[in-house]
């Protein structure tokens, strides 16, 4: 075990992004892309296996969140760090933003962070992804295109050893526009689908959209798919396929506004 | 008159910012402060005395927010480019972000612009402003501080003709706790104090508070000083030695959360 907890302040993990067409008003956001740990932060105390599990990321979510961008000619952000070192979804005094305990495991390498520690994660990760998630809806509306925001994560199907059912989860924050219509949308999909489940805002998902939509007015909503329908590049392929239309019949109905 | 409305992308004019005391949670952010408009973008087709002119800048706003930073220890974000070139108080896709008339004058070097001029401009100004200003929010939450944000402008005392009463202008966005606190500290202050004069949101005058203050639940509020009190350095800093306490009374009544 080998525990560095803080980084040159000038390294910076910047988001990744991956274009979309000119006119496609559709950001997609992938928060929790990467089970990446970079050695600055060692091994944060944890074995290989859970480094690789949901505690780390969510498992498929970047796969499904590519194909969603690429069935759609949509834009796409996401994640190069693990969210043990920084969980980009949550604000910087958030103790969940670098965790020291997640479900059922600890993280003994976030245990006891300083000020400075958090500040240095803070700096590497969170605010470089921000800034740039940022600038492209800032260029997205200078080129007259209003941007449309939903994050894609996954779930794990056990949560402290109990079963969860749903399957696809559409979470709002203050404005529900897009969340019911893709309820609305998701009715022929066969998934079982559920308004604010697994989590709601008031778990402090949404810290996201109330970064970069709100302010803006965009539409926006957060996605969660049980991360056992999206276990496999295959699986989350044909989840892409199975949700595109999906989000397409809701954007239809809830037009953008004109920039 | 010249005018070269556009300039090399890697320009950025970024924020200034004076650091205040370590525990101060205020952060005192003045978007209006500077009349100058850089070369590239020459003298936009006005004269010199339209280019000092209120349409160019918030006359004695900074000079009033920098004695108040002062006079509590306070952080100050300033802008060191005139709102004619962007108006950071306004997002990339609204008209007045880049105004092709302001009040009863014409911007001749805003007329007509493209896209491709409109992007130059929220890439060299309006982008490294919001993320400085965004990084020192993170930094200071980070650091265990919840910030206060108060956003410091001047009106002009004759507006399309009609002379202005009020004195002192207190705006809220979303969350009002502050701007109510303020006016009632400024109960004593002498001064003719209105809420939401001679501006309110509906105005779309609060998106600073909109991109920086409620995404964290931050306590905030717009202040608006009446531009004839504040005309020369000794009237701006006798004014902040006035309102200084106000914001103190005001951030005594509306306790910040502990980070």
């Amino acid at each position: 075990m080998t525990l560095r907890q803080t980084s040159d302040s000038d390294v910076a993990y910047r988001a990744v992004i991956e274009e979309g067409d000119a006119t496609s008003p559709l950001i997609v956001v992938c928060e929790h892309a990467s089970h990446l740990i970079p050695t600055d932060w060692g091994d944060l105390g944890l074995n290989a296996a859970e480094r690789t599990a949901h505690i780390a990321w969510d498992p498929g979510a970047l796969n499904l969140a590519r194909g969603l961008a690429r069935a759609l000619g949509a834009w796409l952000v996401h994640a190069p760090v693990s969210r043990l070192v920084y969980d980009l979804n949550r604000p910087p005094d958030h103790a969940g933003a670098m965790p020291a305990r997640s479900e059922i495991f600890d993280i003994p390498g976030n245990a006891g962070l300083s000020l400075a520690d958090r500040a240095t994660r803070t700096e590497a990760v969170y605010l470089p992804f921000h800034a740039d998630l940022h600038a492209l809806i800032a260029r997205r509306l200078a080129h007259g295109v209003v941007p449309v925001m939903v994050t894609v994560h996954s779930f794990t199907p056990v949560w402290h050893g109990s079963p969860r059912a749903v399957e696809f989860g559409v979470i709002h924050d203050a404005d529900p526009r897009l969340a019911h219509a893709i309820v609305a949308a998701a009715a022929g999909s066969r998934l079982r689908v559920a308004l604010n489940q697994p989590y709601s805002a008031a778990d402090g998902v949404t810290h996201t959209l109330r970064l970069h939509a709100t302010p803006y007015s965009l539409q926006n909503a957060m996605l969660e798919v049980r991360n056992d329908l999206i276990a496999t590049p295959e699986a989350a392929e044909a989840m892409a396929a199975r949700l595109a239309p999906v989000l397409t019949r809701a954007m239809s109905a809830t037009p953008a506004e004109v920039a």
